[in-house]
């Protein structure tokens, strides 16, 4: 261990100050999901690989495992992990999904669960992209059935939770996959799938090569292309929407149904929007096809939309299906790591200090070392942060260690004919008689805090 | 996904109710560390292998990566991890002493960091023994050097953690490894490790096969060899085995430092002791040979003495050395994962709801859901947590999914014509008039609790 390491690749690690960004932060999302009445559960990281695989169809980037000195492929790997290969959960949803049908008979449904962890996917690193990076998912899901209001519910707790984290500008850009679906079947698409998937590159391509790629690949005329066109131009920011979409002159009962709960959606967490999470009807978004029935969500960042989104979820008729129930869910998830990493890298975040201390208690020498933490042991009785000097130093060496921490306050014990305990605000450079068994900083300098710079 | 999964061996979940329990445990100890002054901090799980090999050599315990897709041992596989075999980490020890290499001219030493996090390891699982199992560490770092105060301050920092949690009694055992090894030297031992080594199976051997042992192997005489058993009998509460030591006529300069250490530690400690935790000095602790060079402590469970220690740590003067500097180190772990998934199985340790709703908000119907949802936010508003019902059942219906929940109280908003909102305690079956904009449980209601069962 005698060479200095160096960083992984797409491995970020935080520096204590940076932590308190990042542990304030899911402390937030604990609390409004919490509050939202969701359960937090933590599955293993692992899981056998045949459920990992989508389809029987292994992802290239998920990580599996093996013991260091097994030989790979052989009966001795296999055996340690009960003759299954296991990977490293690549996302917080199939885990969910299993933990489910495993323990359907000891849940209550509808179920809602809160988790925040880690998953790994075995990508080329770039930013907000990392190999390990840690989600944070709210998703409700019912057994049999799961009615429509829940997807209300569980986008506004994502809406109520990121408003309450420090962040630049948020936006929760919603769609509907009925809404899509009946559109384009009333209006006589041939390949609807196929539209979908086309209508997804808008953001890439420009709108005529989309045109020309629906009439050829979805069988679209030119006049139909260019309605699907005016569909995924539609984006405001209340639900005139639907005026909108009506002056289209398209009629299906799957738009209506569409139509009807997309308003729904955007009525309900407009009413918890505040200056700084907008949410807006987007009916450009798609969010891949083989999952998603209803609601879709992507959330943006203002000022980092190169990060593409920092969330997103929606609903899915068949989270899990156990052969005698099926199990409806509807949720999203947050890019925790996603979303943090860059903007701590960019300064934009930061913590007020790197440790947990709001006060230094001063030691004048070894002997009165019991009398520092005699004043330590009382603050902390009363919920306030503190340390003991490492070492008896100078006072205004110490006064520095304190300063290079962040901690605001250093405390001087009496050294006994010198009078009473004080206490300074190194800031303000002020220092006042205290005494331990009573004194407080004030309420903002207890915990470290989280500083968004704009 | 239509087959119902089943768990896998060493991989332990626990129900929403049990992660209660998992969960406050860590907020208790995270808010004890933070008191402190403990910074948190957070490592990736995977090393490089070649650091998690001890000396070059690996143990087989450790769980390796690879991609799904690639073939093993060839470039493709390894240049996704940057040319480098990585392993997930087994313990928070090596893991912690590569970020100090790697951060050293970041961070502020002495460094005094927390971490709880999952460790995995390849063993065949066996009760409290998992392959996947969190672990929560407090250690502190000096550059150069760090003062033995330390190593009383930390294990105080672990005894005021543990006395803050619910658990069936516990005990920190102490030793001290230059009392150990200076009593040998004075002794007059010729094979001071082999000693100690040969000690260490006093818990699994008969005095009379240890004592031929010391003599076989340690080249021990048979009067040494019952001095080494007498001192390894030494076991109080208080600091009289330095006289206990003394009686035994053994001098050596190093025999002092470690009483001296060894009472200094145990006194400290034995300040915070309560009655649910209990220090003790237990001359019989060796824990390991080659990582210790002063405290070591190992912490025990009553009634759960099978699980051999929850705990232990100790001094050890090289965490890391970087050829520039040289790291020592004093620490402890507490098993997370050991001590609860136990406790939680055998139903010493539960949680009081499956859900962190105070308060179910009952609908009358589809069109008085908003009414219902007005009161939820509210109730938030105020810090309560609370759910709405799924569905305008029955009200018996709805406080009996309360009561199969746990949540204690039932909420009804007017339906019109019938008066103002009431609230009902589900237990008692009072219900009362109440505003949603004013009314509290009581504090011990707003949030599940842990319940030790004894």
């Amino acid at each position: 261990m005698s060479q200095k390491p160096t960083p992984l690749s797409g491995f970020p690690e935080l520096l204590p100050a940076e932590r308190v960004v990042e542990q304030q932060a899911i402390d937030v999302l604990r609390g409004v999901f919490e509050l939202h009445g969701f359960a937090g559960i933590e599955t293993r990281v692992v899981e056998p690989l045949d459920r990992l695989a989508k389809g029987g169809e292994i992802d290239k980037e998920i990580y599996v495992l093996r013991r260091a000195l097994s030989d790979p492929g052989t009966e001795d790997e296999s055996s340690d992990l009960d003759g299954r290969v296991l990977g490293l959960h690549f996302d917080l949803t199939v885990p969910f999904a299993r933990y489910v049908l495993e323990n359907s008979g000891k849940l209550e449904f509808p179920f809602r669960r809160y988790q925040i962890q880690p998953a790994w996917r075995g990508e080329r690193p770039q930013i907000g992209r990392y190999r390990q990076f840690t989600q944070a998912d709210v998703d409700i899901v019912g057994q049999g059935e799961l009615a429509f209001h829940h997807d209300v519910e569980v986008m506004r707790v994502m809406v109520d939770a990121l408003a309450a984290l420090p962040l630049p500008p948020v936006s929760f850009q919603f769609n509907n996959r009925k809404l899509i679906q009946g559109f384009y079947r009333g209006l006589g698409i041939a390949d609807v799938t196929a539209a979908i998937r086309v209508i997804d590159k808008l953001d890439k391509l420009p709108a005529e090569v989309v045109a020309q790629q629906l009439a050829d690949q979805a069988g679209a005329s030119a006049e139909q292309a260019e309605r699907c066109l005016e569909l995924a131009s539609i984006r405001v920011a209340d639900t005139s929407f639907v005026e909108q979409v009506r002056a289209l002159g398209v009629e299906d009962d799957l738009l209506d149904a569409g139509l009807t709960e997309l308003a729904a959606v955007v009525e309900g967490c407009a009413a918890a929007a505040t200056d700084r999470v907008s949410v807006e009807a987007n009916l450009r978004i798609a969010r891949g096809l083989d999952y998603y029935t209803g609601t879709v969500v992507e959330i943006f960042m203002s000022g980092y939309e190169h990060l593409k989104s920092v969330g997103g979820g929606g609903r899915y008729d068949a989270l899990a299906d156990d052969g005698k129930n099926v199990y409806p869910g509807v949720g999203v998830s947050f890019g925790v790591s996603r979303t943090l990493v860059p903007l701590i890298a960019d300064g934009v975040l930061s913590g007020s200090r790197s440790v947990p201390s709001a006060v230094l208690v001063a030691v004048a020498d070894e002997a009165s070392r019991p009398a520092s933490d005699a004043v330590a042991s009382a603050l902390r009785a009363r919920g306030i942060p503190c340390e003991v000097a490492a070492s008896p130093q100078r006072f205004g060496k110490q006064i520095r260690t304190a300063e290079r921490r962040g901690i605001p306050f250093v405390w001087f014990a009496p050294t006994g004919d010198d009078g009473g305990h004080e206490v300074k605000d190194i800031r303000s450079g002020d220092q006042v008689a205290a005494d331990p068994s009573t004194w407080s900083p004030p309420d903002s300098d207890v915990r470290p805090h989280v500083v968004l710079q704009q």
